[in-house]
């Protein structure tokens, strides 16, 4: 049987989603209460591998097993198994061709800006603090060049081999949620490594003016990551939403 | 010269406030932070000493120098030097006879509890996750256990010595602020070691009818520790406010 969990944690406290030997991650945590829960060695399977600092409010993974345990049941034993940074939001069954990963057809990143000359102590691991003034047309008028269906090879962090860098950005949406907090939605087919740290680091360039609107578009036409160095921290990102293809 | 330092944390980052020789702590920060501003040793005076995982909004300590730098710009530099967890908030200079723990006349804690059946995996530092059914009006009748100057010694921690155990708790206020938050508020001259954790165990216990009225009457009488035995969290416990006497 192949279980699909949907899930939330808290990024603070895991060195990023996958599993490594010496670091707490959320995959590692998931597979020992998965190994407490059924005496045997599972590997799950996750839609996206969120980077250490990243929160998740919607990611999901899947796993097999021969060992029947109700769903109701399942997610309580889970939860119960599992730190109180992760929590298992559902569980069902799916079919065996079903794969967490290859059946995401869209995701949803949010990236939480608090605008505060002062330190925000408690807020400090959820959000990005900006001391600088903030003019949100400038974000507004910026965030119209990263929509749409286009290579976005300039976008992606160094190190990473994608072949294929086009992405298709469904929307991209700035909102003042309050005087102090700006929310930034971005909706796509996929994201490049750090792509959307990226895209707010490109945001924030063009706010201080150390870019122009003509410098960002060249940029991306060019793949010249040289104009998007600045790669925004992870405390504001948040893995929102994820919408699967369950035909 | 004295300098006085209004600041706020977040408990969660440090085993306390207390100097420790191998734990980041509070009191350990900030004294690394003013020998790096003044390049020499200075030891803190605090008003309070918050346990391991408390927060603290309203937290006072002094410290001596003869070295002169202006206000406005001692509050930049200390925040500066200090980890974005530790705010300081204000700075001012007090007269040499001044001490921040001496002239503490009045405290107020303040009690988070959270209500919720499913994990909060973002508030689990920052309140008690009640997951248990919860009477507003059984807390509200247990608080006025509560209150006034009484001798509280069935309140204080084990391994505690004090030897005056008479306090005045000035007021106690059990408020819901939303559907799902109840905060408590213990204003007092003065607390016994988690005698506000221990208190809220109170209150919690009678709300699950593990204790009734008459056996709290009689425990806080006979000061039984015995039926004071919760001890509630310290994630929901935040010093809320600290009034200094300045004549």
């Amino acid at each position: 049987m192949r279980y699909l969990c949907r899930l939330a944690y808290d990024g603070s406290y895991f060195y990023g989603f996958q599993r490594q030997p010496k670091f707490r991650t959320v995959q590692g945590e998931i597979e020992q209460a998965l190994y407490r829960i059924y005496s045997q060695k599972i590997d799950i399977h996750s839609s996206s591998r969120t980077d250490t600092g990243v929160h998740a409010l919607d990611q999901v993974f899947h796993y097999d097993t021969y060992i029947e345990i109700s769903l109701d049941r399942l997610k309580y034993v889970l939860n119960g198994q599992l730190p109180d940074e992760i929590s298992i939001l559902s569980v069902e069954k799916v079919s065996d061709d079903f794969h967490a990963r290859y059946k995401t057809i869209e995701k949803t990143y949010r990236y939480d800006i608090i605008l505060s000359k002062e330190k925000r102590i408690f807020e400090n691991r959820y959000a990005l603090i900006y001391k600088k003034d903030m003019d949100i047309n400038l974000l507004l008028e910026a965030s119209k060049l990263f929509m749409g269906r286009q290579d976005y090879a300039a976008l992606m962090a160094a190190g990473s081999d994608k072949e294929n860098t086009v992405r298709n950005i469904k929307s991209f949406r700035v909102e003042q949620k309050k005087e102090d907090l700006i929310s930034i939605y971005v909706c796509s087919d996929g994201f490049l490594y750090h792509m959307v740290r990226i895209i707010v680091g490109a945001l924030l360039d063009y706010n201080e003016g150390k870019r122009t609107i003509a410098e960002l578009k060249n940029g991306l036409k060019n793949k010249d990551r040289n104009v998007f160095r600045r790669t925004a921290p992870a405390s504001g990102l948040y893995l929102e939403n994820i919408v699967l293809d369950f035909d």
